[in-house]
């Protein structure tokens, strides 16, 4: 099908006189999730991951995606044509230097400037700069062959009241007009989808996973425009008018911002808005190419929010939790299907829970070593009584988002397979612990969590952690951990208020995968003469499988830690469990027998001289 | 002194219609160390410390330091109406930023062409522009108003035989011109002293406690031009012809650099050349400004080069060692200055020893807190039999050069002086044995040194090491390892052969100071199926103070760190001691009593399970 599929765009590229055709990932505001309607990449390419970008020429065509789509990305290309360009290896040229290289004599570079973020636009232009070559936006050569093409969608929004989001848009605004003002601005614009429901305290329902809408914003001094589809703007019309903000149809954006006063000061940044937006300013205008304010201020959680989030991981915290008890307990056969479902349907018996924040990774086996695998009817296999089970997954609440990775003891583990889940488990740990002067960004952090891997050789080819949205994207920055940066991009400084995951994992091919993953909130410790020292507060509440565990490998410090954890995952959580399952629960302190398809959990496996941690006392 | 100096200062610039001057540390080549002849600030001033940048407007006088020098300038400056700002506190302008708010209708901003690097003469010109003032940089002010100043040395040059160096500079000008070849460079300007000697493997005698020539060199596809005095050429004109190199005199590059083709492509690093240089260009010459691509050549040291360092850093150990010997047993009265004249005439006995690489410190009980203190016959107390003598020096071996420092307990010591000594320790053995993976930089790495102090609230306020040269500056880049950028260059990702030191410490003001300093190269570990590992292998093998170690704070595997670590340390050093101290270097190895003024080093205080280090089966 994708033969198909490139030999039509081909036939458009030689008639519009394009030699080279680039296709992002994305839609028009740089989302990292996009509706049905523009997935241009994986219509053309049958490559379903997030993240890759198709590059076409006459000969050849190319996929770029990082380490976390490798296997997923060999898989779906199998005999499509299109050849796997694996990012971060040593000998893969980026998609630029690539498409200099093949551009010479084959005619223009082309792209649809709706859809690739300027930042992008910039380095493509100067590679064709480079190989003097000319540049077209003008055509969406895919949408042009894409029959069937699922319609833009045009869902209700909604107001998040301030009890949800703890400050009013009046007051974001006024602070994100400062900042306008400090960096000289007449206009802002927006069009990071996140950025603008954050800001106005609205949520919609345009993206899965992504309760936002599809939307611009321009902010000036008095005024604000949203730039919306009619139905989505229908919900929330009155509101916005209360705050005095303008309501137009989405395309009139172009239009309007042909028509700014020649001389406009205005600041965007330019990784995330799309090339026609910058190309539709006058030619007079002046960019002032910053991230947007309110990338930070939303990455800074309030105090609202925060004791809103412990809520929502209480209640994440306990589906997960009662969900390993079924899996641990249970007679019934069990599936990756089966077992997402049962995991969702306790989701579901919570109040507030909106929708699943993505789609779950529910992976048996081999399926674990496929970083974003995600089951289907044709891949789900039956969850069998050893090895393990790697369940990632996540929920939007009204009390805000979640997203949490536990990998499950199904039974018998081999050596292997228990060093590995202890070195990520150490890993976590060793994070989430962590005591640092204000200043540090996830890059000086990365390491604690790494290193137990690097001791043994191994590593995880993703980041240790990203920053989560608020009833947003459940992926968000400035603040991430990662050990270097291949695109110079620094994440940014920590804090307090800031919520990241804290996710290690090892991935060997073929034959398992072991991901734990938590989120850290970002706290004041003490200010004294050295400094304003910060540490982390752990969101998530829910057991390690100390099934997999090898104390021995553990320090005193990390036994105290873990016990310390499990402690207040009981505190928290047992409340609302039912009772057979709360006493399964609290017999995580009890000694017990080894079992086979049982757990065999067992606090006091772990205990340093510390002492037990005694539920009953508290 | 200052003020009177301060006062005929302004004279000058009242005449030259100068509002601002600004005057900093270094001399024609950004060196760090500087001949006196160079020393304006410090004559201005009166502050001795390395890294420093006065200011002087008709009202106010102000040096800019490093946290490494608050409580040196705080004392060197009481009474001399130089105000100290604090770089890298909250409150803390920086210079150009101060110079901007101080130009306003003050006259013009001034400093001298010659002493300030272009980089920074960059940012200063911006300022200026933004505060509508002209800038004059040709005029020496502090020169003019010097009486007494000492001249340009024109010390003696040597060359540095292949044994030594282990590649030929015909090899090394070979690889910069296939650099200056890809970058498309005509010519590339060469004014940093040690990349100059580093490519000529030519020493020199200008510069205290680096052995370089005062110097500038040209490099075009086919010949060199060396500009130097006219003594230090005459010992390698002869080998210097033999390269293709010509020589002339120091002065004449300005000259010569205004006599290049008009269109040159000049390759030069803005950040290491003056400003006079780059102003000196034909109008139409392209500057392509990198990095001098000598920096990381001669970062990575070559196979000769490390065989060197080690037998280098054996005779160093051996002095050491012997020192450590003295001031454990000997009943003599030391003081500061009388312990750094017994560990000088150890190193002398060695031989190949040519002089320090630095002006050691030797600094008792609270001196220690001063994190840059020099001894004087003013300063320098008795050695008394209690708290801690911090000992940070190095030397000067044809071999190559050593950086060093240990902390030795003199007697008793408080329960917080052996946590902090603990701690230092913990941070050193942690990042000596990290294993990583090849692409992380010392901004990764870092924390590992840091996290045992953060976690107890106390931080160093200085970097956790740099590189260090071959018989060059003891401090050199593009390797580091620091937690942050303040300056937003990160640190070279560490490559094989590089050497960098590893020098965590705590400084509780006015009460003592630990430091413990050891060089690390970087070398291959292992390459697998996750990518290319590397770790490091300690070059320093002197004895930690384990009479100033808590061992209940030191988890299993940091004890077979040190235990290890000692092992080494007795088989490389113990060959050369006299029969009692090595007698005593094995004792370390016995249970022992615990002495007021006498060693009680015990290895199996620290043992764990995994067995005594037994020296006399080896």
């Amino acid at each position: 099908m994708a033969r198909e599929r490139l030999e039509r765009l081909r036939e458009r590229m030689r008639d519009a006189g394009i030699g080279v055709y680039v296709i992002p990932s994305t839609d028009c505001h740089e989302s990292e999730y996009v509706c049905p309607h523009y997935r241009a990449r994986e219509y053309l390419t049958g490559f379903t991951g997030s993240a890759g970008t198709a590059v076409v020429t006459p000969e050849e065509a190319g996929l770029w995606t990082d380490g976390r789509y490798f296997l997923q990305a060999e898989r779906q290309l199998q005999g499509s044509g299109v050849r796997l360009f694996r990012m971060g290896e040593p000998d893969t040229p980026d998609v630029e230097t690539y498409v200099e290289s093949r551009l010479a004599g084959t005619g223009a570079l082309g792209f649809d400037g709706r859809t690739m973020g300027e930042a992008r636009a910039g380095r493509l232009r100067a590679a064709a700069a480079r190989a003097g070559a000319t540049v077209r936006t003008d055509r969406d050569l895919v949408g042009e062959i894409w029959t069937g093409r699922p319609d833009i969608p045009d869902g209700r929004s909604w107001v998040l009241e301030e009890r949800w989001s703890g400050e009013s848009a009046e007051s974001k605004l006024a602070r994100l007009r400062e900042q306008m003002e400090r960096a000289g601005a007449d206009v802002h614009v927006l069009a990071s989808l996140c950025d603008i429901a954050w800001l106005l305290n609205v949520r919609g329902s345009d993206i899965p996973c992504v309760p936002v809408t599809l939307s611009f914003l321009t902010v000036t001094r008095e005024r604000c425009v949203w730039y919306a589809r009619p139905s989505a703007a229908d919900g929330v019309r009155a509101y916005l008018e209360s705050l005095g903000v303008d309501v137009r149809d989405y395309e009139e954006i172009y239009g309007d911002l042909k028509k700014l006063p020649a001389e406009s000061r205005v600041l965007l940044d330019r990784r995330n808005v799309n090339s026609l937006l910058v190309t539709s300013l006058p030619a007079g205008a002046q960019v002032i190419d910053r991230p947007n304010p309110t990338e930070l201020m939303k990455a800074v959680k309030n105090e609202t929010e925060l004791e809103n989030l412990r809520e929502a991981h209480r209640k994440e915290s306990v589906a997960f939790t009662r969900f390993m008890y079924w899996l641990k307990t249970t007679d019934e056969e069990i599936t990756e299907l089966s077992a997402a479902a049962y995991l969702e349907a306790r989701r579901r018996e919570q109040e507030h829970y909106l929708e699943q924040s993505f789609a779950p990774i529910c992976a048996y086996g081999e399926h674990g070593a496929v970083v974003h695998y995600s089951a289907t009817e044709e891949s789900s296999v039956p969850v069998e009584r050893k090895g393990f089970l790697l369940v990632d997954a996540g929920g939007h609440y009204l009390e805000g988002t979640t997203d949490t990775t536990r990998t499950f003891a199904m039974g018998p583990l081999t050596d292997e397979e228990r060093r590995m889940y202890t070195a990520v488990c150490r890993g976590n740990l060793r994070l989430a612990h962590a005591r640092f002067l204000r200043g540090c960004t996830g890059l000086t952090l990365d390491v604690l969590c790494r290193e137990p891997l690097w001791e043994l050789g191994m590593d995880y080819r993703h980041g240790t952690g990203h920053g989560v949205g608020y009833l947003l994207n459940v992926h968000e920055g400035p603040n991430a951990f990662r050990w270097r940066n291949p695109a110079g991009e620094t994440p940014a400084p920590l804090e307090p208020g800031m919520v990241t995951t804290d996710e290690p994992g090892v991935y060997p091919e073929g034959r398992f995968g072991v991901r734990l993953e938590n989120e850290l909130v970002c706290r004041e410790l003490e200010e004294n003469e050295y400094g304003r020292f910060l540490q982390f507060e752990i969101l998530t509440k829910i057991p390690f499988d100390l099934d997999a565990i090898d104390a021995g490998q553990l320090t005193e410090q990390e036994k105290t830690w873990l016990n310390d954890y499990h402690r207040s995952v009981y505190e928290t959580v047992s409340p609302f469990l039912p009772e057979e399952e709360r006493i399964w629960l609290q017999q995580f302190s009890q000694p017990g027998a080894a079992g086979q398809n049982r757990a065999r959990t067992n606090f006091d496996l772990l205990l340093s001289a510390e002492g037990a941690p005694d539920h009953e006392q508290r």
